[in-house]
């Protein structure tokens, strides 16, 4: 076993064939505050019995198989997702990690010290694609699709992109009693309809996988009796498919425009972050296909809405992921839950793609 | 001059009948924190005013002419607009003085004792209607269309009543990446759809004379990148004719039933409270219209959205209102401007009016 400099944890069973590239399989350990208790554990403790089951098989294996495990994914400390594999694939350099700091102030690298690891020593130990053969993730699926159609299993095509942009109207704030209705400059207003329209846009794109999402606003004076002189909120849109996310921003901008006029408010749409669609590997996913109707599991293909430490491995390896249903999509919060059943099929189907994929 | 129990001061120029009834004219002298120095000062220095032309003019008088100046209008302090106002036509007894109480918890019994005034004398000094032949308010405007439409004098036929709502929708919380727009139960969406159709509502009201606010909003956990789980937004109605507001509320509740099952949302509409529309006296109205085309200053009927003192005199005794312009429709806030000559012309015209109401 070794710990990298970034916290990242890696376990190695050795194959047949000392020369030949790893399988690697894991998924994180850290959590929200106030999280569950199965968002990245169960893709951790899963890839250490999908090997130990393996194990006991005794059925020959060529290549290796690694267990990873990987720090502070959910940028809970630092403010910035998937920090662990980020380092492992040198996203993030010494000087990113001297940076990153806590609410507290203090850096990634100082507080990787103070806990006995040397960040320094990343640049040396970088994740080796050559070394690699496959990345596999299993993962709660964190929504409530599998359980909607009540399939223990689904198979990742795409981690969505993500783009969020913020929108700030301003009108004019003035008394709600006397002023008529044509005569306002009401921004409150104009985000109502800008809202509608989003939630149109996202539903009525071709891709058939956008969603756009309102959840946060803000509105001054906020005040019942006073028409609002300003209104902030934001959009986050999702897509495997770029496509999807362009034409719901492109959509937000030519109706934020139209309104400015209709209503007289001044809106402007703001770009706040960005990140691009991750396409999963096409081949792992037809094994994983294959092994799953071995064993009698059904299945469905799906998307990602949510990023996970599998995006940063896409570009590199062949990278796949299995999604185990999330009791009523709930998670992020103490009601996360999978039922046990599940995770043991998610487990199994693991070792038998770990095992394919090792031949 | 007299000072009543709840700081209200009269003053009497007396007329040549001792047993003719008065015309009364005033407003209120307190604003609100921040305010300006229009809303309430205008009407009551110029009833001042009013009285002092007439006086000076020499002309004849029957009826004696009073001077009010209430206190306390805004509820700044005890959270319950028109005090002053209602105290002197027994709408708030002793008791009532005694509960209110400002935000340090001093009632407003006891701060006018500190002040040393007998608030327990209001009993015996209630407005008697049979006293009084007319009331005028000379009052800013607090909105634009008097401005909008170059007129400087606006004659009040009515003062809208006013019902305020709660919104409170519930929905499901959820990942805003991995939850389906079909899946969905977004409390915001079910919201932005309400608000849009309360302003067409309002604007679709038959009575010409509606408007809808929502001015108040708050989102749980508003968090951008979860689709929210509650949200609670104010709506305040208004309108001079109960059926337009009726209109709005009854569209609402329909409207909220179907967007609950629609969306698979709950969607409380809960009322907050309500005041009814009060109608002004029509022959005051038309003898200041006539006094007003004497001077050649074009005017209009028009309603008022904000409550004033006149209200509480209006079901007792015949009532009426001059309005003047604000500045881009501006109150409550330190930019509050009447334009000198706007407020000389109303000033004039309340002269007029008085003294032909006490002819």
């Amino acid at each position: 076993m070794t710990v990298d400099g970034a916290g990242n944890i890696r376990a190695r069973l050795e194959g047949s064939d000392p020369n030949a590239p790893a399988v690697l399989s894991g998924s994180h350990i850290d959590t929200v505050l106030h999280g569950g208790k199965y968002d990245g554990a169960v893709g951790t403790l899963g890839a250490v019995e999908a090997v130990q089951s393996i194990l006991e098989s005794g059925l020959p294996r060529r290549c290796p198989i690694e267990v990873a495990v990987f720090a502070e994914e959910e940028g809970s400390n630092f403010g910035s997702t998937l920090s662990g594999s980020k380092a492992l694939v040198g996203k993030y350099t010494l000087a990113d990690m001297e940076k990153l700091s806590n609410p507290e102030g203090k850096s990634m690298a100082g507080l990787l010290r103070e806990g006995g690891y040397a960040p320094e020593t990343m640049a040396d130990n970088l994740l080796r694609p050559e070394k690699i053969r496959a990345m596999m993730e299993l993962h709660i699926e964190q929504s409530v699709v599998l359980e909607s159609r009540g399939v223990p299993v689904g198979i990742v095509e795409a981690v969505a992109g993500i783009r969020v942009l913020e929108i700030r109207i301003k009108g004019v704030p003035n008394h709600a009693g006397a002023t008529p209705m044509t005569l306002r400059q009401d921004p409150l207003a104009a985000a109502a309809r800008l809202m509608g329209t989003i939630e149109d846009l996202a539903k009525g794109s071709e891709t058939g996988s956008t969603v756009g999402t309102v959840g946060k606003i803000s509105c001054h004076p906020n005040v019942s009796n006073i028409i609002p002189g300003e209104v902030t909120f934001t959009v986050d849109i999702r897509d495997v498919q770029e496509a999807g996310i362009e034409f719901v921003a492109a959509g937000i901008k030519k109706e934020a425009a139209a309104l400015a006029v209709s209503r007289d408010v001044s809106i402007d749409v703001v770009h706040i972050s960005e990140s691009a669609p991750v396409r999963l590997d096409g081949h792992i996913a037809g094994v994983t296909e294959k092994c799953a109707g071995r064993r009698n599991f059904s299945s469905m293909r799906m998307n990602s809405g949510a990023v996970h430490d599998a995006c940063m491995f896409a570009p590199l390896v062949p990278t796949g992921m299995i999604f185990i249903p999330s009791k009523g999509g709930r998670s992020h919060v103490p009601e996360e839950f999978t039922d046990p059943g599940d995770i043991e099929k998610g487990v199994s189907l693991l070792a038998d793609v770990l095992y394919e994929l090792s031949k």
